[in-house]
């Protein structure tokens, strides 16, 4: 599904972190159930095309409980139905040992149609077969986070090397037997980006921090993609969902998306 | 809450792992709500003067979305309103960056009312503060898992010693200054039980894998007693509440906590 949308020229991917309490006036309906789903609908039409993924963060629907549930898995169900073509990634960051993570690849799979699923590279290699083992979903292990802190666990130096190189070495020697590992590399940290992406060849990689986290998008693009232009998930949440508060809060997620988008051809060329 | 369930001779920390695939026929009902919930209950029943905590991991209520989810917050209000003394963990093992996890506290606090959660060190410090903050709840961190391959990345020698010592140094320098920081440590590793005991003095650990995942009862509690033989939380999860699939499923979770119960009481003698 990536490879067409890279095809395309998408590389954008756009985060539906759809916090209850900055959904605009416009978008809110009787409940928290069908505010957000409402809202995530309109950010969809608004956007499907011009994206390469769409990324919940199951964080701003479990802070509501059951309802929040419900609105993320309607809000999948319908991007399925309104773009097809186009993949969820759940952004979930679930890391359990193994017995465990075989009922979150339910939940994330069976239960709320995800595509593919982000997770915890902490408790090492053999609790993430459950999630490895569904050939046809993407398996994206976190990396190098975005967050400002991340260095401070992951470039621990163990052996010649921080820890986040370790754990990328792990992604392209131990874990992508069948083709579905990615990782995760904060935007924010274009160097460390450029070190993730050679060692991992053409592995794809999800990338987030263009947008409210202030990293550099031509640089990203250009430390991120593979050697054939490929290969690079450019995640923004905020910025775009939440472009405007206005009645226009659709049209501006679009025109931001479309500067994104924008952006990202350029650096392409 | 946890200081008055040591007084009474109580580590024994049972693990609501309610996989609806195990639950006894006797224990279903209509649906998956009420059959998880209606088994939940049978059990907090059965073992609730035994124990110091429960321990719902919300990956078997994810599972089944919001009926999971709906059943998981029912749990939770049935022993508060059952055994308001007995604190809940949701050993979620969340971990995002800072603005995310301020979603995921309010999922586990103020929306299912969990006492403590369960937490990822992977990305460092500084998002952790949304957990911390919230000075009347118990904020766990992950340190050297049960798993069998736990070590590949925890055992990674960073400086001088194993990695998960190095997690275990920032839970007592960094991460405590509101004394709601504790560590976990699977009881399948007592080697490692002891070296974090050493490093983090009279905090919390608690300890999982003593049942189904084998680990030695007598040994666990000496490695991971403090100086004033409190100080531990024990999981058993599997062991106890699928100790029988037979109509007697609540009486046999009570007798086999109760032989734990009594191990832990001699271990402590």
């Amino acid at each position: 599904m990536l490879e067409s949308r890279w095809r395309l020229g998408n590389f954008l991917c756009v985060g539906l972190d759809s916090e209850l309490s900055r959904i605009p006036e416009l978008a809110r309906k009787g409940t928290v159930r069908a505010t957000i789903v409402n809202f995530n609908r309109a950010i969809v039409d608004a956007t499907k095309d011009l994206v390469c993924a769409f990324k919940p963060n199951p964080a701003f629907y479990e802070a509501y409980g059951e309802d929040g549930w419900s609105a993320l898995r309607k809000t999948i169900a319908y991007i399925q139905e309104a773009a097809p073509e186009v993949p969820v990634i759940l952004d979930a960051k679930r890391g359990d040992i193994g017995s465990t993570n075989a009922a979150y690849a339910q939940s994330a799979f069976d239960h709320l149609g995800a595509d593919a699923i982000t997770v915890q590279p902490y408790l090492g290699s053999e609790p993430l077969a459950p999630f490895f083992e569904r050939e046809d979903k993407g398996i994206i292990v976190l990396c190098h986070t975005s967050n400002p802190g991340a260095g401070e666990i992951q470039n621990l130096v163990v052996g010649n090397e921080p820890l986040y190189k370790t754990v990328a070495r792990l992604a392209v020697g131990k874990w992508n037997t069948r083709g579905n590992c990615c990782v995760m590399v904060g935007a924010t940290y274009p160097e460390e980006l450029i070190d993730v992406r050679k060692i991992v060849g053409d592995m794809p990689i999800l990338t987030a921090g263009i947008g409210a986290q202030n990293g550099d998008l031509a640089r990203t693009m250009r430390a991120g993609l593979d050697k054939n232009k490929k290969g690079l998930i450019v995640n923004a949440s905020r910025s775009v969902i939440f472009a405007s508060s206005e009645p226009d809060f659709a049209q501006a997620a679009r025109r931001k998306a479309e500067e994104l988008h924008g952006e990202m051809r350029k650096a392409l060329s």
